[in-house]
């Protein structure tokens, strides 16, 4: 008789969540049971639990920001124990065996990746995410939190942080560099405390200065209001790096014009509509035009291991679940742009 | 009193071209006269001189891919001397100081840089081309070319070497790598024999099989047919790099699906529409979207050591301009894809 654990749920698409008891599999040999301390509230959770990105399957428990501690260890567990502090993100399983897998890019594993949550597992039953008081996962998916973040700041690290870190390190944030982060808030608070981590000049991008002065509290030492043209007119050909953290369409060849000779402009964010971009905004410049994909596993790792080392935990405020609307009414805010910057469900009010 | 140079003009846009004699400059002090041999006919001298991007300045001699022998020095000349084989790309001045010039990516100076035709120099006076006997260029962005070339294989590789030869490098073309070249014409030939002599693993693609066997030739090991949709299926997820030279509207999102994760599109083509990309298309793969203008002087002269070390001449058809509607013609035969792969011509027959 499988295991239950308390839950939110979204029966289907536009209906609030309600408090479920939610199965939870038996462990298996490598199989680590969690008890769930927080969990991040991703944009992509919203997009997914309301169908807007399609083949949402309910009920729907979102969730892939979960940190906590484990409970228990399957038989042939080695790399964590009872009472460890871990984490977990995006994804819960991969084949292991494929170049993607192999390369330590699990996310792009050919069979393909399974998610942690509205994903069949390759046992056929549908993940269920960290909007839980407890989950079970493969200890190859799962992370070690360093002691030095709490828990609550770091639950958003496993996308919020991994999204951000991985392309600042691929595309060379760091010392004697210019990096752009457009959009604070969630994935974009994150980018501006990496890439000032990292070394680089960063400056903030946001429609407005509303957010200009926390901005620079986060390591920026410039920011620039999108809307304003004179700005954004100054501020051509000096970056090397922007990531776009906005989901919206925004118009690339504006922000491909604001970078040097040779620049980057990473998307992280998913809009709907396609993107258009002039042949000679690419070519005037060799520039380039590229997305990032959260990361590996071991990258995952890397991520946590350098924001302990440098006291980089997101900016949270932290949701009360005893009533499963203030979980709607997060949501909401996420959708509002109106949270600073992250809010993480305390699991432990989740009813049940 | 000027001296002047046999040379083919545009007296204005759609007009047949016409034999003149073409002022040229007294040398200066780093200039060099060189007695051109051959001038290659790049696609982008029939965009202009038909005013198809704008800002053409009549009259207009084209020719940016000019091949020839040294035949005076100005006084303060080092680099070369009388009787040097010698070549000149598509710029002839930039300000030397920006740092993209001191970085030897002359084509993004600031300033910026003067163009071989068409173009304002900072002296006020007009750019004009390699359709000509005779050209004054400053030693700066007068390259070598080795003996192991000949002057006529040589000269397209001034502008269709060193755009296929720049980002083929960057990108990291070369042993393991598996490389596509979309496009077997001016450039697409050269990417080729580029991209095999690197090392990498080629493949060729062009709308049907006709270049095939020619493809084959050159250094490709496989071909794939653009039109033929199972073999554009089965190519997915193949490529590391992907250097389109086509200059029409190609389905972006469709060859992106042909890079393996992390792989990297390059236009090095211009084609008028803006182009068009799914977010997911770029994220899901963390794929690079990119474009590429010809290389600096630095590199040019690399490229041209590379091509010598391993006989990669362009393939031409001479162009005998004795009556200058030929070149008219040829321009034609351009534009209609008829050409393999390259014409040059053989300035020495302009009328004069």
């Amino acid at each position: 008789m499988p295991s239950t654990t308390p839950a939110l749920s979204l029966p289907s698409a536009g209906a609030p969540f309600e408090a479920i008891a939610l199965e939870r599999r038996d462990l298996r040999d490598d199989d680590i049971l969690i008890d769930i301390a927080y969990a991040g509230i991703c944009h992509s959770d919203i997009h997914t639990g309301r169908d807007e990105w399609g083949a949402a399957h309910y009920p729907l428990t979102p969730g892939h920001e979960i940190a906590g501690t484990v409970a228990a260890v399957g038989s042939a567990v080695t790399r964590h124990q009872v009472g460890d502090r871990v984490g977990v993100g995006c994804l819960v399983d991969s084949c292991g065996e494929c170049e993607s897998c192999k390369d330590a890019q699990e996310m792009f594993c050919t069979k393909p990746a399974v998610g942690t949550y509205n994903a069949q597992g390759y046992d056929g039953e549908w993940t269920a995410g960290g909007y839980a008081r407890q989950v079970v996962v493969s200890e190859r998916f799962v992370v070690r939190i360093p002691e030095a973040l709490g828990l609550d700041e770091a639950a958003p690290l496993l996308c919020a942080g991994i999204t951000t870190y991985s392309p600042l390190k691929r595309w060379g944030a760091g010392p004697g560099r210019t990096v752009a982060v457009v959009g604070v808030g969630g994935l974009g608070h994150m980018g501006v405390k990496i890439a000032a981590a990292m070394g680089a000049e960063v400056t903030s991008m946001s429609r407005s200065d509303a957010k200009k002065d926390e901005a620079a509290a986060m390591g920026a030492t410039h920011h620039i209001a999108t809307g304003d043209a004179a700005a954004m007119k100054a501020a051509r050909r000096s970056f090397d790096l922007i990531l776009n953290t906005v989901s919206a369409d925004l118009a690339m060849d504006d922000y491909l014009r604001l970078l040097k000779p040779n620049g980057v402009l990473c998307n992280v964010g998913l809009p709907v509509e396609p993107l258009s971009v002039t042949p000679f905004g690419l070519i005037g410049g060799n520039k380039v035009l590229t997305g990032s994909n959260i990361g590996g596993i071991a990258e995952t790792q890397e991520m946590l291991d350098f924001c302990a080392e440098h006291a980089l935990g997101a900016t949270i405020e932290t949701i009360d679940a005893s009533d499963p609307a203030a979980v709607d009414a997060a949501w909401d805010r996420v959708v509002a742009g109106d949270v600073r910057y992250r809010c993480v469900i305390d699991t432990a009010t989740i009813p049940g």
